[in-house]
């Protein structure tokens, strides 16, 4: 009497000791998904506690999705972990932006939005009649390649030519060595689910493209990070977080880093490669935005011979994301097992694309349209830099080319606020929460100079910057 | 003295207890990767073992990929698993011929290869012409759609046009239900993604689509399967199945079952319905080849409402396998989840295809299309049937539709076997092995009738199992 008195009103403990041994229930494959539960009652008297505890413990389990509740049955184990979710890990107002709403809002195709955030050029400045013109010619010639699948390497010829553009850079990769993918994320997402298992610990830079976060998310690995200065990692960083971590693989840009727009120096990928060898750490280079360079810079694909390095490449940002492609450079007897992987997970993707790529790339179009870019994105760097200095936006460095900007705010201005400020002005801009998880990066955001000439932006950006100024 | 004396050989147990000893200095964290292992003295003395038992010990463990050897320097931890490996789980001859056996042999280009096994339509069959005619619109008003990347839930008319197709098969999914995938294939894996952890329980249908067992060993999940009857899954073996282990997932054809052709009755609909629900497994009901039946089977996800039945859907059968686009029907909480996984895993694809597949579903051709090629289908249906008894060969069932025959070979012939034989003769044939991982499957063999017409194919056929016969 005097126990069942004194426990009248359930105790957090006792209400937290009902859950736990529920939940071990469970987990302890004592109960198939879809049994039945102990009874309140039984539960009550076998834990020595009120039916009021065991009732408030089921009522929280079947909050928490681990047990459900059929009215007049009972209560039934629901057996499963709910589903994977990309949401953000810390949901408070300063992290809700993230590279989840960086992406959906990027992706958006309500035309009244202005994207000076967005990773791409704008559509006037892609081949479009080029492309026009390659799908008249594939209308009438294409026959086969309208309807079949894919070969599982990808479309030879193309393989071919990849291989001679990358020994041009210095990058020994025969065909045999070359695998096509349907872009360079699908490339990049390939080779973590070849090379990782949850759990495993990932390397990435800070900052980094905004998607690497939610693709770790996806792939349940813990991320470690390491300064980006205007040389490549920071090689003191690099070398401790080696040291303190077991780091699997490492994923980086050598040249036109994204988003800071730096270019790796040739001692510091030497200095990266030795400290990789010494924790025996793999590398993918994700070298999407090559075509944009002035000047080539090193590649640790090249430095390596594609030991530890695998090297990715897309025509998503130089010639059309629409019409997906991308590749993979690494060691061949990697290669067979990226195309069962491949094959197993898409079914190879189609023919069509590497097709229309295939020829748009041999008809002197890409190096006539590409040369034109990077002039016009050179104009463009210098025209949005003095602009955005009137406004008191400064970027950390001038990029060798790209289309990128790494902007500081002036006075410490929150960046995900004036980012949601300026998204309620219909202009979707990249703030540094996409993509670092570090305080620092909360005052940055990340320009597209190619998206940002309209001049409606800037304004737009500088009331969103005095709306976010705290009062 | 005598003890170094009496392990002069190394013997077995004294080897293992080595390599038992780095292993856990490995896996125990206390070896950084790359750290140099103990040396072969010291371990040697520590163990009171000879050296020839450690360099035994240590040479195996390199083999084994667990340590690396660097010439002069010492043994050091290479502290990773190996890649993931689709490689047969049992590579004996009898298992070679496996599904990425059948997946490698079905994509590959050689023009000389003829496809019986294959599971496509040839692209004889195929609208190449009304393709080449909706290219050519493209290529005039395409804008945008020939560059830019696809909105997150994919093309908003193509979901709406999908809504009303479903609602025609029962299945209510508004377009907010609907997100458009690069494949069905693509659809299956990011549910899988979704749903699923390295270790669950997934149930599939024997036999079923092999490319789902190289799917389910990309997931690291364990399989399981139940026999597929005439009429859907055997309901007693099913409910013995959930009872014995936890299912998280069920992948299933409802309609025209890939291999056998069968159809799930409307009772059995209920029933597996019945036994998912007490068991609270998730089922994926796979109906990419809906568009070749001639009256409509029921539908899993009509009886459902989408409750724990997701719908995959995909065009590469009935229109074109080189522009890729599926989609997934399912919860709309679940769909929001799926829009950002597919985001940040494949950055959601490209306009394009979803744009061509939209033009041709509306333009009348698709329907013309497809009304003549069920006519096809069935002529070649009847002739192949009656082509293959005169070589011994009889399907279990006559499907209603669709381009599948799930046949038994004469005599206990091995398929694997007169597949080898077959493909040594130009013949791509899709042997029991790859679809099922039972005994009895090794005899049976799916024909795709329409690739099947070709007058010197059965001959060929016949000759590979005159081979296989034992002497």
């Amino acid at each position: 009497m005097s126990l069942s008195k004194n426990i009248a009103e359930p105790s957090q403990t006792r209400v937290d000791m009902v859950m736990g041994a529920v939940r071990r229930q469970i987990a302890g494959q004592h109960s198939q998904p879809g049994a039945r539960l102990t009874s309140i009652r039984a539960m009550a008297e076998r834990l020595g506690v009120s039916k009021s505890t065991v009732v408030e413990a089921y009522d929280r389990l079947v909050a928490e999705g681990a047990i459900t509740s059929r009215p007049g049955a009972g209560f039934f184990a629901s057996g499963h972990l709910p589903p994977l979710s990309l949401a953000p890990v810390d949901p408070s107002a300063h992290r809700d932006v993230d590279p989840v709403w960086m992406t959906r809002r990027a992706l958006n195709h309500d035309a009244s939005l202005m994207k000076p955030g967005c990773g791409w050029l704008p559509a006037s400045w892609m081949p479009g009649d080029d492309i026009a013109r390659a799908l008249r010619r594939l209308a009438r010639e294409g026959d086969g390649h309208l309807v079949d699948y894919a070969s599982p390497h990808g479309l030879a010829p193309l393989r071919q030519l990849l291989a001679r553009r990358l020994a041009d850079r210095g990058i020994e990769a025969p065909p045999q060595h070359i695998m096509i993918t349907e872009s360079g994320t699908q490339a990049v997402d390939l080779l973590c689910r070849f090379l990782l298992k949850p759990g495993d610990t990932v390397l990435l830079d800070d900052p980094c493209y905004f998607n690497f976060h939610a693709l770790m998310r996806a792939h349940r690995v813990n991320v470690v990070s390491v300064p980006y200065t205007p040389n490549g990692p920071d090689l003191t960083q690099l070398e401790h977080v080696l040291g303190a971590h077991r780091v699997r693989l490492y994923i980086t840009n050598s040249a036109l880093h994204n988003p800071t727009g730096a270019t790796l120096s040739p001692v510091v990928a030497h200095r990266v490669l030795k400290l990789a060898e010494a924790h025996d750490v793999l590398i993918i280079e994700d070298d999407i935005f090559a075509d944009f360079e002035q000047e080539p810079a090193p590649r640790l694909a090249a430095f390596d011979g594609l030991d530890r390095v695998i090297h990715v490449g897309s025509f998503s940002k130089t010639l059309s994301a629409a019409v997906r492609c991308g590749f993979i450079a690494a060691r061949s007897d990697w290669i067979e097992e990226l195309v069962d992987l491949k094959l197993a997970t898409s079914f190879g993707g189609g023919a069509f694309s590497s097709d229309l790529v295939f020829r748009l790339l041999t008809d002197g179009a890409y190096r006539r349209h590409m040369s034109s870019v990077r002039t016009r994105l050179a104009d463009a760097m210098g025209k949005v830099i003095r602009q955005l200095h009137t406004i008191g936006i400064e970027p950390v460095l001038e990029p060798k080319g790209g289309m990128f900007l790494w902007c500081k705010l002036p006075g410490g201005l929150d960046a995900a606020q004036v980012a949601r400020n300026a998204f309620a002005r219909s202009v979707v801009l990249a703030p540094g929460q996409a993509f670092s998880l570090r305080e620092e990066a909360c005052t940055f955001l990340r320009f597209n100079v190619a998206q940002t000439l309209d001049p409606t932006i800037l304004p737009a950006v500088e009331r969103a910057m005095l709306q976010a100024h705290p009062e």
